[in-house]
């Protein structure tokens, strides 16, 4: 009975704080988050997406197969506490077996390959779990956040590519952010390869050029010019060819060509000829689903290339203040990758960390009481007692009756305080504080007031079978408010 | 590059699986989880329950606090990869410096007691998120499991104990469980101490006693009698004593003595008197919640006593053929262990694995289509060509028109067809199928036939603001079916 391990310094429990990124999520806090994953939710639901969800961590193997070992460096490691060998190989100054999920992709085409040949065409997956990353915090960038993913399985561009983009700009106009708010820049790796062919890039080496293009930011001048010039590509062309191609704009492109995208630069004395019928044909259905107002051509969008294969894009705050709000793009060759058949998909994620902060800034984040009755939190009833003891031993057994569910019909959400005082009024004023919707006032041992806090309207009721009272009072208030917003 | 760890054996991706005891959840057993945890959210707001979040992993030693160092054998260990301190750490054979929570509970302390001054009294908090044990997976028990947790915190025996158990007997009962199904067994601290002593147990070691009860079916026989004649304990006595108290039911308790509940027990020559005024009234209050006969009293439940200081309780399917479907108790010394003023609190944990099996094998999961329904997965219209190239460009605007959002109301689910057939019977299938509540069946480049599925009764429409129309049928409906359950 002794513990064996009582030898260590004792803890301090007031020490303990939430780790360094986490979140403790109070009841307002979490009520925010709940309303970003209720309009991820619903938007999802109404573009005909299924949600599925896999587990919280995955054999680290299957980050190193879509990301090389080096992404080990980048995660949490987890191993069991139980497991002599997992704690052997960690002592030996090896890898933990498993990572907690970075990102959800690698479990979905995990989860895709293993029943490819039972699952429709295209499969339409969403997901809005958690993810988490060993990164030092940051604005925007937390240790555990969450994130929404779609993803089309299945489906050949550009169609798929369309529906993915349109998701994406429902979600934002659901939560009333507008085309002046936010960017979402369209790129495409068939159009980066062309481009930098059309500067001089080596044609054997224009996967080299894309993967340059891509980490480009993170390099001084001086490395930028040495692999520009290792890759024969005339840097200063590149970057005036994409700034011209990404001047343009899907209606620009519409009133142009039918059928394809030609566009010509003539730029530094060079012409570059951007040919892309499939590019063309987004654009267009970009337009016809009524969001092309949204989109801007950016061809210096690159995305981590080594994984996606045709369009790239990723929507940003109009003044660029903050990080990406989502990104996504074209992976045709990853389930393949995860053992699965070779299967077209395009998908995009989005945080709720930068999607969060720009809500606020923009005060499109509603106010608690909003949130609560959006997630239909608002109490039902709260019952009252005169304070008599008779009406006080009533209280207990009128709440468990509108609480109980029944075949028919939920439990509804009943109230009562738990302060002492016996003042109605007082009891009144913390029911309309509680947002209720109707009070209970009881009066004896069989009867009471139903009080309707919306309309302050009020009649007597019998306490036997008084919640279908309240449920015939909420009914009526909800036709009257249907009947109103028609 | 080159990826400096290439030189590793290449990983094969088809043999990477779901992690042992953790669970892919593709879109049908998702809906399951989804379904439980929306009955547990509608119960705990109807309860009058706020729900909260922490971190999904925390400092190893807000577990060890609790648990004592021999938790950190029962855990998943965490580390960030990046932070080369941690990993030494763990080279030199030392635990991890986070762990994937067990339990929600010292997070909940930790949070509680971190703003204990600014909370409400009662704090009433529900969660609803996934914990991690490092343990082999068996029947009803996995690594990765969600779990509902309501408590109670600031507020004083007996009011707050009767509280939770009926709020858990009431999402039992919103499933279609009833007392039949289901037995809630409460036992209590106080009580058993009291039995123990009338057993003999020596005064000062009553809470090695306790331990000793709590521990005990984990012992061999030999080992039982050695602790018990240590504690100086009659065990057939106490043994005797349980049985003869269990059999009392909160019925019987009632129509006895008014306002303590004294209870003569005679067995094996010695008598045990019984004297508990508090459980006594928590019985009372059962009564009065009208769950009294759902529930046993069984003082051989015990529940990590180091932890619950009054009334414990576990809920056991009738036949006892599982394990707990729940589990819970008064714990008034937890949040001062962690940092917190003294407070009182109760509360209790229901976890999805055994719930779900018990719901399985009593035929009350529902199927997928009713589930889907619940959960508001109907598609509102399915959006049909009849085949002419006027009508098929229209399919994605109209899609577009209904799924948009606006201030006053939240975008339909709107469905197409992703096959090529152009034959409008089997198209209708389609939409029969995906259980739409409409099809918007396109005949031109500005009219088409709006069909409700669900009456079958159908009527032309014009393109333009066909969304409104959708939405005038949706609501049509709705009040009918309102109407009909009233």
């Amino acid at each position: 009975m002794t513990d064996p391990a009582s030898s260590r310094p004792p803890i301090d429990p007031k020490a303990i704080r939430v780790p360094t990124g986490l979140r403790d999520l109070y009841p307002a806090d979490l009520n925010r988050l709940r309303f970003i994953q209720d309009a991820w939710r619903t938007t999802s639901i109404n573009f005909g997406f299924d949600e599925i969800d896999g587990p919280t961590f995955e054999d680290a193997d299957l980050y190193a197969v879509k990301s090389g070992q080096g992404i080990l460096n980048e995660v949490f490691g987890v191993f069991s506490g139980k497991d002599p060998k997992e704690r052997a190989s960690l002592a030996a100054g090896g890898d933990a077996p498993y990572a907690l999920r970075p990102e959800f992709t690698p479990t979905l085409a995990r989860m895709y390959a293993a029943k490819a040949g039972a699952l429709p065409k295209p499969t339409k997956w969403f997901w809005t779990q958690n993810c988490f990353r060993a990164e030092r915090p940051q604005r925007g960038r937390l240790r555990e956040f969450y994130q929404w993913n779609c993803d089309i399985i299945g489906d050949h561009p550009p169609f798929a590519d369309a529906e993915a983009i349109a998701t994406c700009i429902a979600l934002l106009q659901s939560l009333g952010l507008t085309s002046q708010d936010v960017r979402v820049k369209i790129g495409d790796r068939g159009v980066v390869e062309q481009l930098l062919m059309t500067a001089g890039c080596d044609y054997y080496r224009v996967a080299d050029g894309v993967r340059f293009v891509d980490g480009r930011s993170k390099l001084s001048p001086a490395e930028q010019a040495r692999i520009a010039n290792e890759l024969e590509i005339d840097l200063t062309a590149y970057d005036e060819f994409v700034a011209a191609a990404s001047k343009l704009t899907p209606a620009l492109l519409g009133s142009g060509n039918e059928g394809q995208m030609s566009v010509d630069i003539h730029q530094s004395g060079i012409s570059a000829s951007v040919e892309n019928e499939v590019f063309y044909t987004l654009l267009k259905l970009l337009g016809e689903a009524g969001v092309a107002d949204w989109c801007d051509i950016d061809f210096s969008i690159a995305r981590g290339l080594a994984y996606y294969t045709g369009m790239v894009f990723e929507v940003h705050e109009a003044s660029g203040a903050e990080r990406a709000i989502a990104g996504g793009g074209r992976y045709d060759g990853l389930i393949e990758l995860f053992g699965g058949p070779p299967t077209p998909a395009v998908g995009f994620g989005m945080g709720d960390v930068v999607l969060s902060l720009v809500l606020q800034d923009r005060g499109l984040m509603p106010s608690d009481e909003v949130i609560s009755e959006r997630l239909g939190q608002r109490p039902d009833v709260f019952v009252i007692s005169n304070g008599t003891p008779e009406a006080d031993a009533k209280i207990e057994p009128v709440l468990a009756a509108c609480r109980k569910a029944t075949p028919s019909a939920p439990g509804l959400h009943a109230r009562r305080s738990y302060k002492t005082t016996k003042n109605v009024g007082k009891l009144l004023q913390d029911a309309s504080k509680a947002a209720a919707r109707c009070a209970l006032i009881i009066e004896s041992g069989t009867a009471g007031q139903l009080k309707n806090l919306d309309t302050q309207v009020q009649r007597p009721v019998l306490l036997a079978g008084v919640e279908r009272a309240v449920r015939a009072e909420l009914l009526a208030a909800r036709s009257a408010h249907n009947a109103a917003g028609q």
